[in-house]
């Protein structure tokens, strides 16, 4: 698959990168985000072992690794946040993460590698309560939005108030491998490569519906999921809080 | 902590060991199941990193890992299945776990395991469809009984119709840490061990009444979880069901 990096946003010290195509293989394919401030870097989702390295490879042309202060993980899923030996290995950088994973993390490090670290790995990581919190990065801060049970029972979405770029996690992802880095044009023709993912893997309605509610309080030109096509522009990202807001799912359709 | 292994059943070429206290640190404390049916094993939730070489040196004294036919992942957590490599790379197991997370464990592989392993990982993996399955072992089967949304929205417990042992994942589940190897001996004591973790991680009293609803056609005398004590007897079991049934948790409580 052909690896791409989009920038969108760079302006006055603050960047915002969007890797897409750098999954090989039987996996499914995901995205990852950078956002760095006034030289403080962020990585958002970087994904499992598959991905490991040619990420490492790509975020090395873009910045400078030890510039990397926080990997922000939304889960606890393989493809979101099974790399953190790596990282905290190769890097001084802390982990953000629900305070809900933080005891179920661990289980990822070897012996080996927590010997090898230089602070405990509690040390390392930022847990974040379920109201969320500001996550001061360079001059500005990241906003830790509340997505709990889409899907993951202790999710968060990531917001950075400069770019007005939301990082949704799963929420709005589609599978559209080698068109990932091109944002979503039309959302008729859209809705459908999203709602069979949508209705069996986030957990029910009232959950959509209290995510939509905080995500209209924020000011979002763009919106940006770890797989599938991003949307950009108001218009886009309030028809997808509009299709959303209205979606049956998961418990909703238990018998 | 003492590693303990209890022998839940030994009769008839049919061996069930139940493994305590292999996790070390931070990280929650887990349990572990194997089934022998003859000569033919599986293993329950193995975990990840962490316990991957306690547990693989602990298996050892009782079974012969060429013997390994299965191991079973109950969902997608680090504290689950983050091991997957290891056990692909070291056995000829094939890793049994729901058709929602199929294309998310390769993340887990870099592709230095992928070059090294004879099949593709698509070969190794056998999905559990929506409405559950049974896998055949030795002379016997396993019962994959659907229990999405407690936690994960794609999740499995397995029963095992000989020794009537329903593993039951993290329903159950208590933090009794040094203890584990005992069972449950009032419930009255045990619930407030259970509440916050089951009100939290726990989607939704729909979810959890669909669940109690399939356990109680199948006939289970132990129940063991993931984390915390086993469920001995089918006193104990009913108890646990009546008390999870009339649960509010997860969305329920969402504001």
């Amino acid at each position: 698959m052909t690896q791409k990096v989009v920038k969108l946003y760079d302006k006055g010290g603050h960047v915002c990168l969007f890797f897409t195509g750098l999954v090989e293989g039987e996996a499914i394919p995901s995205n990852q985000l950078v956002i760095v401030d006034h030289g403080e870097a962020a990585l958002f989702d970087p994904g499992g072992e598959l991905t490991y390295t040619p990420l490492s490879i790509e975020l090395s042309k873009h910045i400078s690794i030890h510039s990397l202060q926080y990997v922000f993980a939304s889960h606890q899923d393989p493809d979101i946040i099974t790399s953190l030996p790596r990282w905290l290995m190769h890097t001084d950088c802390k982990v953000v993460t629900s305070r809900l994973w933080s005891r179920f993390l661990p289980h990822l490090v070897s012996g080996f590698v927590s010997g090898k670290m230089h602070k405990s790995l509690d040390d390392r990581m930022v847990e974040i309560p379920d109201e969320g919190a500001n996550i001061r990065l360079g001059k500005s801060f990241i906003r830790a939005v509340p997505a709990h049970f889409l899907h993951s029972v202790g999710n968060f979405h990531f917001y950075d108030p400069i770019s007005k770029i939301l990082f949704s996690g799963d929420v709005g992802a589609a599978m559209t491998p080698g068109q990932d880095h091109l944002p979503v044009e039309n959302m008729d023709d859209h809705i459908p490569l999203m709602e069979g993912f949508h209705r069996r893997y986030m957990a029910s309605n009232k959950a959509c519906r209290a995510w939509v509610r905080k995500v209209r309080q924020l000011d979002v030109e763009v919106m940006v999921p770890q797989h599938g096509k991003a949307f950009i522009g108001k218009q886009n990202v309030a028809a997808f809080l509009d299709w959303f807001e209205e979606l049956n799912c998961g418990v909703d359709l238990l018998t």
